[in-house]
């Protein structure tokens, strides 16, 4: 393919909405995406990060992605292609050129598909997948070696659900989703009421409710709703190893990186971003656009878009050992603080009226 | 059913200690459960949360479980089942109402069972379920597609392996258990010695023992011990991605939330609760009682029961910054105060004497 | 096998870099390993931690593994083998003596092994384990039952995938490797370029690469590079619940303890160790020797070899909450101590002169 007939391709997926020009050969043939560091003349690769700034005149790359000013400023050694979102046009072309996946239709010989089962046109059953009765498999779905769909469960049309992912009873995932390994949806809620120095199991009868567009990490885990649903909404992208609770919702377009771990009937609006290893709190509410950094645990509800942060700023042990001495008597110090500002002293009476 | 035959349902499945009175409609039929808000009338709900104390005087639920005092001060708009557990009461009439899931018995003509292999009366062994040579799996036992029960594993009466369980050589599960979707029991201990600049594998010859009425999360992992066993102790109930090191003991009623990790030889009392992401040091133990946020890296034996904490408060990001940077300084900040301490002042004398 | 037997075979695993003597009986019979406590008159122990000592005069093990040193001051009561590195004697001792698992050899009839794919001699290919097209599995191995090699996907000689292990298409994985339950290798890295609102897709098309002698615990997820490849090199040891972003490399002979999460395009160093449930920010690089306590966040580069902290430390939660408060507030604090420190005084010259 041309760096000009990519430039079509990529028109044409993003519906119109990303032109771009060709700034030097635009019949150079290209075959594949690279970082800059590495790749050859038959690769495109961009600007991934500032801190890269200066590979950009030398990448020996076929061709790399800018913006305007970018190539004005970087004498690129490369052909450039001039557009304005160069991160969403270079996505769009890896996926033009990305080599398609074998793809497979029809049911395997070793899959088990209930007779009470619907599957869709052009679907792909895999060995030792299991499809149970009253299940819906929607055209082009992939379901692929060892994946359970349960009784009643529904899969969107052109959903892949990679090999060993459960998706359990009831529960439904939208359309063109991706499901990655080893992952759990509708397992039940946590959820037991204490009686008699027992626990007694509430029954999780809820489901989970997945929208169109969704992809879910490796080893991910969404639990059903106690009574009512668990909802993921349109568009969100959900990393490896999160943990959602019963009940939960989790707005349209929100980003979850890995190992979050989402307490029962927390709600999260919408263009939300929860950093890696972040805690959400069960039963509180977080607006749209809350950006949470990696490894906070937010323990009460959000009504202001923003960036918030709580991770304790790791140091070198020995420092730390001193310092977390001190956290524990923080208290203190400010006692002893006032103390000190209560004594007689010249410059006193001004200091305090400023505070 | 009718609320009076679900009221006698109840006090039957709790041999008695739970006993009940309806204020409304004896006759009413009720079908199922849901939260107050979307309730309708064939349905029975219950407060939840006293936040939705409000509720109970407009729901349109059929029946609400409240406390006597509950009933005299919130009007319910719905016929009331008055009892002293309001909690409890309705875990077991949910427990009563719940659509039971289609039970099967025998063994699928795709797993694979091992003729050494013993599986008890009314157990069900699903597609492409293994249970190898030596194991036992006990009447009433549901090892779901794709399981898997290892050499000489054993499965108590009346337990339920979700689809994707991998139970082990060796281990062994109690009676009445739910062990969910991807969980791991019994996997090497992560055990090593340094050795001429490599590592050495220690083998990891012990089992997992779980105990009675253990319920276990989906994609949860329990290593086996080093010498000796990991023991997980009756009615202890462990939630998702929770992952517990080799020769941990967990005492009987203990809770265990979402992605809380437990270290090698930790010992848990019994009655503890661990908050979610909870991360709990090794070698050391924690006495009966102990109640742990989440986020709380406990890193020493805890004696004394009790609720304790430790996650960094999160902030709006610029604060953090702010503060955090001063995290980094506490000691030197606590000299300076001890330096202004030591000057001479008028009231310096007597607040120094109250330290 | 008599002790001074297995003196001689230890000898011999450690390619005659682990000598040591028999005090006391050499053709006592050993037929295990124990801890001290519990180890009876077959079986040999040795002092895995300090606190331990006194039991060493007390134990009814048949051997004990001791330095010259303690075997001089502590008094066992149980024949001693004395060598100058005891925990790494112990580990091949109890190799030596760990009874060896049923080895099978060659493709069960119920596995998938697709004819474009290769396996060695005297590997086994368990009940519903799938191998695909293009995929290598080397001599000795064994992928366990519903494991999943992917289309090219390579596994080193005598590599051990435990039940349920995914590789994915293209990943490799070298010799002597150790992958358990439930590991998802080669899953899509998490990266999504916005556009008009929604994310679009960027695909992963590189792969994961893990050395020799590696072990990778139970639900771990290991990511395949965006472009280029994710890296473990060998003899890392990894446990269980990690996950590792794409384009990750993890230096040779690094720890990593279970619920560690590691964001994408780090670059950890060699005979690193990281502790339980630490996290790694994307992007950045920690040079060899780095030590991370559990629980801590990393967030930017280290460039010293050293032991690095950060978790918050718990306390009674109500000293937290009293605590927990002043952080929101530390740099007032500091101005506050600030201004105290300008106050005119007869000592302050003195003091300030010495900050």
């Amino acid at each position: 393919m041309t760096l000009a007939e990519l430039v079509a391709a990529v028109e044409q997926r993003s519906a119109g909405r990303l032109a771009a020009t060709v700034e030097g050969e635009r019949e150079r043939a290209i075959q594949g995406v690279a970082p800059l560091e590495t790749a050859g003349p038959a690769e495109l690769s961009f600007l991934a990060n500032l801190r890269y700034r200066g590979a950009v005149a030398t990448t020996r790359a076929g061709a790399v992605v800018l913006t305007a000013a970018d190539h004005a400023a970087l004498r690129p050694s490369a052909s450039v292609v001039v557009c304005e979102q160069p991160y969403a046009w270079f996505a769009f072309a890896a996926q033009v050129l990305e080599r398609p996946a074998q793809r497979r239709a029809g049911i395997d010989s070793t899959a088990y598909v209930d007779p009470a089962a619907q599957v869709g046109a052009q679907a792909w059953i895999g060995p030792w997948a299991v499809v149970e009765a009253g299940a819906q498999v929607g055209a082009g779905c992939s379901i692929e070696a060892g994946s359970y769909v349960g009784h009643g469960a529904q899969i969107g049309a052109g959903t892949r659900l990679h090999p060993g992912v459960k998706v359990l009873h009831e529960c439904s995932v939208g359309a063109r989703g991706i499901v990655h390994s080893g992952a759990v949806i509708g397992a039940d809620g946590f959820g037991f009421a204490p009686f008699a120095g027992s626990w007694i199991k509430i029954p999780q009868t809820g489901r989970v409710v997945i929208g169109d567009d969704v992809e879910i990490g490796a080893n991910t885990t969404i639990d059903r709703g106690t009574m009512g649903d668990t909802v993921i909404e349109d568009d969100v992208k959900i990393d490896n190893q999160v943990q959602i609770g019963h009940n939960c919702r989790i707005g349209a377009h929100t980003v979850i990186a890995g190992c979050t771990g989402i307490a029962g009937s927390a709600i999260i609006g919408r263009y939300c971003q929860l950093g890696g290893a972040s805690m959400i709190h069960g039963h509180i509410t977080l607006c749209d656009g809350v950006v949470v950094s990696g490894g906070t645990l937010i323990s009460r509800s959000i009504n202001e878009p923003g960036f918030y942060s709580g991770p304790f700023p790791f140091m070198a042990n020995r420092d730390w050992e001193r310092n977390a001495a001190v956290v524990r008597h923080l208290r203190e110090l400010r006692e002893r603080i006032r103390v000190l500002e209560r004594r007689p002293g010249s410059a006193t009476d001004i200091e305090d009226s400023s505070k």
